[in-house]
């Protein structure tokens, strides 16, 4: 099987430019902020309560050792109104915030882990071993570990699979081990995964006796990929492969869940919020819950690859289709509508009432890698590579210490404030939330971004996306070494260096950006070059001081939407390169409906300073409607409408809303 | 003071035209429908209840008095899951429906009563006095008549006046009382809401021991107005008077109301919903659910006007200006937003998304009238005559048989099925609601036009709307009589024949339309004519045989919306007249948002069939967007986009949703 798989990230040096930056803020500003907001040492943010929970389950572990029988089991009860302690300093009270508090613990100690292997720091990994042992302080003799339960009985564990989240806990807790285990060589935390992930085959299967269930949120799908892939133990991959393949069938396990509860689930017949209402492989349309979609649709994929399913890899194309061609926003951003965080029906994309969630993003960002891993085709990495430069880095400020969970596309502040329909839509980043999936997902996933950007099999190196850094691969028994050098996304100049001395017959296979119309490519006189699915392959040996240096014209270009979407009609919205632009009335006035844009005209390219910084930014000719409104009525006979000239200055998406509360609008109607 | 009052239904005798046909419509399919639908023997329509209750209450009367001191009166409790009866046949059973179920009633009685003016019908007078028996039967000896307390405990009477609707159907009660009596002359109804207007009377009030409490839903300050009309008795009017002033004095009344039911409000900071956060004085903006506010600004403007309240009718003025001029949709919808079935913040008026309530368009007919009344000025009028013509009548279908609660100005079926965003925009009327306010609530108003149409004073006839009939207006001691002649909206012709055989001595104050540029009138020459805030005033004394014609210009006439209303920036919508036209999809194709249209060009007018009747229709020359989707990808690299020329049919829009579920709308971009 000719499958690739993502660089490690040992194997990658970054050097400089645009994910060098971020990767930096992370590893500086969002690492030790987060540890002190998962202790709850933030001021001005919701608690996390994280740290607390495991603390507190290790200690009811430890009295569990102690005291032996006598220790008396606590009955599980779950009250929502149990979410926040009324003693916050009291250690011995019971279990706080949301039921997958623990999912960012194991982000967290991903992110760190991603971070180590890419800039190894001694007080960072202090930290993050200091946070292990509190975690494996709290795991049962059993190998059980999720502190929501150890603390408020055990006995109602996997009870309800369906909303609390159980298996999620149980599937980052793996992420999170596999990565620190990869990144550090230290087996401790690996240990505990394996030892739950045990308890969890155990408890699990369609064989006689075993609960036939399966996770609610969906992420154990692909965390145990990950497992199998580090320990080559087949049974992790097997249980992912229950998990999915058991999933949707009739009758519905979640039904007799309810009965535990003693009420039946008012929501039975909204399992697609779960993509749960058929088996996946029948499966066509994305719907539901968009994190929890793109969740499973990762665990689909990795499967489907690893076990060469062909029926699965055919589920995986279709739900990929529906979900990129007709359900994802121009910043790559998904999930049309609030209700339910949701996919909305096909070509729904309001602008202004867009879920858009940072997760989600990043969702569509993991499932288009394993589609990539299944078969390299440009369209994966076109769509992985919009949504990590708009969407994802919109999801968090520039300073990396505010976070948003919904990133529109248009934004009015008054709306936001006064329009219960898009109560969900904020004007400025919070520091944390309640329920803060997002920040801890941001800083895992950008931390690793060179395992998007590069990956491998035996004899061919690709970059899906164009990453300026020292990459490392093996070939043979010899290490091949590329120094690769770009601006991007500030131009399209690509220069790939081969600066091993020993030579190396292998092949590079760089993507063609979809965005992209006119390119060009030198030094590649020795190689035999072909070009398939978007990727350019160059193949032969490669010696010391070969130096082949794409160019891809990158020019801000104006793009349009499939007519289906209703939300886009006679708009248009400005790119440059993978990079989409927006407005804000910071730059230009309010009332940006007003401005029509021309996009015959071509872009200025101009700098903006925010907060100090300077931005890439585009000025553009533009039209402005002339408000002449009647004082005594809200309509009147049609008149030509009056424009005047205008400049519209626009910046990049991801670098909005850093400014205070404004307006903001990607989508300009044309003049 | 020279204020005016509507001219009593006995005074107009409808001859044909328009409106005819509509009072024509209720009195023959709608009012003994109604009748049977609060019966609940319509199969497949949500059951009323309604008559049930009173059946029941009435019985548990007779049970009170036969048993006296022995009879146990029940205690009351609340719960609603109490709605739906197990057994319907058993009328010994509780309270079904919702709280307000008796107003069913009361708007039904007042419909009856206004048709029966209009029209004498022995058949349906016999059933209205039979349903006002069993209504009567049901009071209890205090006047007190609530068939929600009478049946399930008195005890709760009055202790939750925010939110159980007691004083609304109190006033509705009074309502339909006063109307029964000015229509028959029979006193039962309306001695039966003296009585409990005089319990009510003695329950509330700032003095020492009494209740200072206000209705939660407003319905009550116009109904006291009317019936002081009628009785000349004060006390009704300072009881108006008094739930307007102390209606949101600090502190708030129903912060204590909670305490009875043994938890706070939760929506103690919602009181903008009720429009109590505030003494109404002091309010400047529309807001809250709309259907209330209009009836609290109705019986402000009686109130104002009665009392010739200076500072209670500039607080009127500011709350007509924030509704009309920020807050009503072109149809004469308003309530932007189904959170709380309530009106947006300003020049917030989405299309697709609208609440656009039939109820909140007829209570904005209400506050016209009664702005109208208190100082003549057709900006009104106009109003008025918009939400008449257009959002009033899209609340029932061609037959009289089904009704809309919501009336969007764009609806995509798809949507209404697939986002729980619009899950309260039906593409087609259903058959009645569980909550079943707009029904009778059109019934009433259709049957009582005239009393919209024409006012009097003591020397002057006022034509507010242009409607066909013979008017009947006493002068002194002789009764001046006008034949008026029109076909509105079909053109703009009026002409008003004098055609008693006495003289009278007069003025008559015709309204100019707002929608009309050009106007001309003839037949004025003996007459002292001025223009003075939109009406023509033509005064001198009217003798047999004169005969005075207008004719207004009525074309077919594109509007474009204030630009602070982003849903409708480039785009423009269609009226003829005081008639807004609307395309479906059954005359034109599916994706109406392709179409864009040139309000450069003329319509033509033809027909469309509906139901086999023709209706006026407007053609007009389109441009179609040429759908070019690719086959890949959402977001394309712009092109000119190409347009096919193409014919739009458009329907009035109180004719739509006739012809099953279908793509509709209202407002289209210009080319």
């Amino acid at each position: 099987m000719n499958y690739n798989t993502p660089i490690s990230l040992q194997n990658f040096n970054v050097s400089n430019g645009f994910w060098k930056d971020r990767m930096e803020l992370i590893r500086k500003n969002v690492l030790l902020y987060q540890w002190d907001i998962l202790n709850d040492r933030v001021e001005d943010a919701a608690p996390s309560y994280c740290m607390r929970n495991f603390r507190i389950a290790a200690m009811m572990n430890q009295k569990r050792k102690e005291l032996g029988d006598a220790f008396e089991e606590p009955k599980y009860s779950f009250k929502p109104g149990d979410e926040w302690p009324k003693d916050p300093d009291n250690l011995e009270e019971t279990f706080y915030g949301c039921v997958f508090q623990d999912s960012d613990f194991s982000k967290w100690i991903e992110a760190v882990a991603f971070s180590l292997a890419n800039h190894p720091d001694e007080e960072l990994e202090r930290v993050a071993d200091e946070a292990i042992d509190i975690v494996c302080a709290a795991q049962l003799e059993n190998g059980y570990l999720d502190s929501h339960y150890i603390i408020k009985g055990m006995d109602g564990s996997f009870k309800n699979l369906k909303d609390h989240h159980e298996l999620y806990c149980f599937g980052h807790l793996l992420e999170g081990a596999v990565a620190y285990y990869q990144a550090t060589g230290k087996e401790k935390l690996l240990n505990a995964a394996i030892r739950f992930a045990d308890h969890v085959n155990e408890h699990f299967g369609t064989e006689e006796g075993k609960c036939n269930g399966y996770p609610g949120h969906e992420v154990a799908e692909m965390a145990l990929v990950k497992l199998y892939e580090v320990t080559g133990n087949e049974k992790y991959l097997n249980l992912s492969r229950y998990f999915i393949d058991q999933r949707g069938q009739k009758p519905y396990y979640w039904d007799n869940e309810s009965e535990y509860f003693g009420f039946e689930w008012k929501e039975q017949e909204h399992y697609e919020y779960y993509q749960a209402h058929r088996p996946v492989r029948q499966q066509e349309e994305a719907v539901g819950h968009s994190v929890r979609a793109t969740y499973l649709y990762s665990g689909m994929a990795d499967v489907a690859r690893l076990t060469d399913d062909e029926e699965l890899k055919t589920a995986c194309r279709k739900l990929w289709n529906s979900t990129v061609r007709e359900k994802t926003y121009i910043t790559g951003a998904i999930g049309g509508t609030k209700e339910g965080e949701a996919f909305s029906f096909p070509f729904d994309l309001p602008n202004d009432l867009a879920y858009a969630e940072t997760c989600a993003a990043i969702g569509l960002v993991f499932f288009a890698r394993r589609m990539l891993q299944m078969e390299v085709k440009a369209e994966y990495a076109d769509v992985m590579e919009r949504a990590l430069y708009n969407c994802v880095l919109s999801g968090m400020d520039l300073e990396g210490k505010r976070f948003f969970y919904v990133n529109p596309l248009e934004v009015l502040p008054e709306a936001c404030h006064k329009d219960r329909r898009k109560e969900h839509v904020l004007p400025v980043r919070p520091k944390w939330f309640g329920c803060a999936c997002c920040p801890p997902n941001l800083a895992r996933l950008i931390s690793s971004v060179p395992s998007y950007a590069y990956a491998e099999n035996e004899d061919t190196l690709f970059m899906h996306l164009h990453m300026a850094g020292t990459v490392v691969k093996k070939v043979g028994d010899k290490e091949a070494v590329f120094a690769v050098k770009t601006d991007m996304p500030e131009n399209g100049n690509v220069e790939i260096a081969y600066t091993a001395q020993e030579p190396a017959a292998m092949k590079l296979a760089v993507r063609i950006p979809g965005w992209c119309e006119n390119w060009g490519v030198s030094g590649t006189e020795a190689f035999h070059c072909t070009e398939k699915d978007g990727y350019y392959y160059i193949e032969g040996v490669f010696t010391e001081n070969d130096k082949i240096c794409f160019v891809f014209e990158m020019k801000p270009c104006f793009y349009q939407a499939d007519s289906r979407v209703r939300e886009d009609i006679g708009k248009v919205a400005l790119m440059k390169g993978p990079v989409v632009y927006c407005a804000e009335e910071r730059d230009n006035t309010d009332s940006l409906h007003l401005y029509r844009v021309m996009p015959q005209e071509n872009a200025e390219e101009t700098e903006v300073i925010i907060n100090g910084e300077a931005f890439p930014a585009l000025k553009l000719k533009a039209a402005k409607m002339v408000a002449d409104n009647a004082q005594r009525t809200l309509y009147t006979k049609y008149r030509n409408v009056q424009y005047e000239e205008a400049v519209l200055t626009m910046i990049p998406y991801y670098a909005w809303a850093n400014r205070g509360e404004n307006e903001m609008m990607v989508w300009f109607a044309e003049s």
